[in-house]
């Protein structure tokens, strides 16, 4: 983990200039009340870093967030944004899924003020989430509208040369040129795609990831579907850690606009751990627990608890039901991470 | 992890000031003769740290340890001190079962010698380990004894204004004042609790965490039943890392006082990680392996393994029965914290 | 993590001395064209890193590697070399099963040009892959030729003088001396062997550890076996963490000298973490799935997915079948672990 590089930086005062300290307390009063005014003999950086239920610091005081539409993609569409394709049907009547997915350079503001170059998948971070069926054929055409070169690579079962990674198949992409990535759909389960280009630490940090979910042929019991994907932003490209960290493309997204859920229904998470940098993330939920199915491979899950740990490259599917109406947080419990942008609320109506 | 500026501080002397140099093996002989001298081109700070056995460096030699009686709690103690509070019957039949729990700012002698001024649940570090049984009403009456606010927040399923996070229910508890938490004890499972103000990661740091378990309805196989948290000492309030690890409140606290078990007897050991800065903790048994069952929420175990892994606020139950007599060591798979103080011994007698 | 010494190391200029640059892509032409020559503002230390396919910088550019015949051991040798030991039968008909494993200091070229002054079990790295069936009596007569005092401790069930440590039983096998570990094999599953002397992050990172297989009973089902360690080298010594990953010895062995395995059949990997300074390691298979069976000690796997994480002294069994022939990629899925020659290929042939 680079903390040191970050946090020299603020102890060096880089943050202020950027915008970047992140203070206060959601419903706190103006004052700041509700948080530790009184803690002496605290020296980390940034000493006025608050978390227990939101940000109200000088980033995103006062409800401020980011200009979604020019963005030109909003986190809380995204969550329940499932990107289908389209569909044809393949002599001996098999169904053919396609997509059609492209790169670019796009500026996204990831914090009020702050923009960051990003490279996307589709212009959005994270890129979309491709959903399909187990055993369709798939199909992707790649245009690759980047200045800088680019692949999609699949977690999943593929042969080699639609592995999207240099010296396979296609290899990489130019910018300019397109390919098309086509296989089967298996295993069923929760999957993911990235940029598998050199320097691959900054390609995948850069924006370039997305959600892949194969639904089991039978399909899987009715609910409120979400997609979270947690990643990082290394705003000051050191390639040493990141400065902010987020689910769904924007830190403290689900802060200001908690996302909702109605109290006993079932509520599925297809969650994705695409940090780069740090050695492991995680998910915790407050006031509640969850089943969880490591990777989505099983239609049994696995533990039944409130939190779980993912390195990147790891995912699985959590399942809920909330007893109990009002507001829950849910964040990593990895303090560091929460108080840099990587928690939210849940809102449960009756 | 804040490896670097603990080590910068080793690297300037400013350890031996602190006392906080670890060195030697348990059972060696005066002049260390069981450890390597012959070790070259070994740069890192503290060369003189070693592992293997225990630990007889300035700071715990000769088999000091620290003055438990003035802290107000022993480790020893608190392996098997389980807090099952005070009960009585609601109309209907049905159990209330109630504590009262104080935060307060406390000092701490860590090591030998070495203050470090700690934030409390009841005085001790870790705090009171509640348990209880599945079903039951609970209410825990807190009065915040300390300068600064607090909560306590539970892992668990309860309503939102019971979460003890700002702007929920009664928020932030101010110093002086007191509020009371209640909810029904669900899920079955090994959970704990933490204080949830900002600055978090000091707010947990200075140690206010604690182990709550409830039991199934119908309990579990009888059992030497022992509690470990595992924690560390932010020595430097530098807010990078730790300077000390510990399970149970004083580092190398089990290889001075080692855990007494008996032969053949299940032994069932509660585990809870409360680690911050950290990334990921873990917890390594000699010469025997264990099951493990994660979050205690299923009856049967996930894994039989002799090393696990956890994340903050992750936990699970691990059962075990010794086949041998003699002394067996435990500890982080993580040598940086084993050498800072998170190992101990099991002596297992016939 | 020790990242930010290493990088400093790398901004100085100091990479380039040892020759430790690690640029290109396998299958590259000789400009290089298929990494990312555009990419700006990405500051991190060697920026010529690529991932992606391979490696083809200064180091093991145009198919340079390491003098395996000079070292002793080759990497490709070492996937499918199990120690079985030799076998008389004890009083009563048991099986006792013996071996001879020495500790010696060897010099070994772990990149082309870079030597690492290693310690050894039986002259390689990792140590000989221990391997026997469950309820054999096993005996190791171990000699310390190295200049520093070593133990073999293993992971097992075994008495507390069969420990390997500091004050149990024969304790720390000074230079020239022997001693005979005896016990039971127990419980049958993935386990491994270290040295636990301390200073124990460096007896470890030099070198001394190993795989060791206890077989259940009524074995596992025909496949082709593979054994691979994970692990790291500190060239630097300065115990902060690692500037080489590898598994089986030399980083990127497997790029330049693929895996081969064949289409359809039943492909067990035996995999331990046995990696010093960083807190977690994982590994990544490209195109296809696997079972993973944690610690090997059952014969149902936990988990269908294509990455798993370990924290050290943490290991599974991985089984799959490749669908597909062709080259496929396994590394870590921490990308500075696999840019830094964590990363290697399968061949699948028909």
């Amino acid at each position: 983990m680079a903390s040191v590089s970050r946090r020299s930086l603020l102890a060096s005062g880089g943050v202020a200039a950027l915008g970047l300290t992140v203070a206060g307390v959601r419903g706190a009063t103006a004052d700041g009340a509700q948080h530790d005014h009184g803690a002496h003999s605290h020296a980390h950086g940034g000493s006025g870093m608050a978390h227990g239920g939101g940000v109200n610091g000088p980033m995103f005081r006062g409800g401020q967030t980011v200009d979604h539409a020019a963005n030109g993609f909003d986190p809380t569409e995204i969550l329940r944004d499932f990107d289908w394709g389209r569909t044809t049907k393949l002599p001996g009547g098999r169904t053919l899924r396609e997509w059609d997915v492209w790169a670019s350079d796009h500026d996204v503001e990831v914090a009020p003020g702050v923009t960051f170059p990003a490279w996307t998948f589709n212009g959005r971070i994270p890129g979309p989430t491709l959903r399909c069926r187990e055993g369709e054929r798939l199909r992707i055409n790649f245009r690759n509208g980047s200045h800088h070169p680019h692949t999609m690579h699949f977690h999943g079962i593929h042969p080699a040369d639609m592995d999207g990674v240099a010296g396979q198949g296609a290899g990489i992409i130019e910018p300019g040129a397109t390919t098309i990535y086509e296989f089967d759909a298996e295993p069923f389960g929760l999957h993911l795609y990235h940029c598998h280009v050199g320097p691959l630490a900054e390609h995948i940090a850069r924006g370039m990831y997305g959600t892949f979910i194969i639904d089991p042929a039978g399909g899987r019991p009715d609910a409120d579907e979400l997609v979270m994907v947690q990643h990082g932003y290394n705003t000051t490209f050191d390639g040493e850690g990141n400065q902010l960290y987020a689910v769904n493309g924007i830190p403290f997204c689900y802060m200001n606009a908690p996302v909702q859920v109605r109290r006993g229904e079932l509520v599925r998470i297809y969650l994705t751990n695409l940090l780069e940098y740090d050695p492991i993330n995680s998910f915790h939920l407050h006031g509640n627990f969850f089943h969880y199915f490591p990777t989505g491979t099983s239609l049994q899950p696995l533990e039944y608890t409130d939190t779980v740990a993912q390195v990147q490259g790891q995912r699985g599917i959590l399942e809920m039901r909330f007893p109990h109406t009002g507001q829950f947080m849910f964040h990593a419990h990895k303090t560091e991470f929460a108080e840099l942008g990587w928690m939210g609320m849940f809102e449960v109506t009756g």
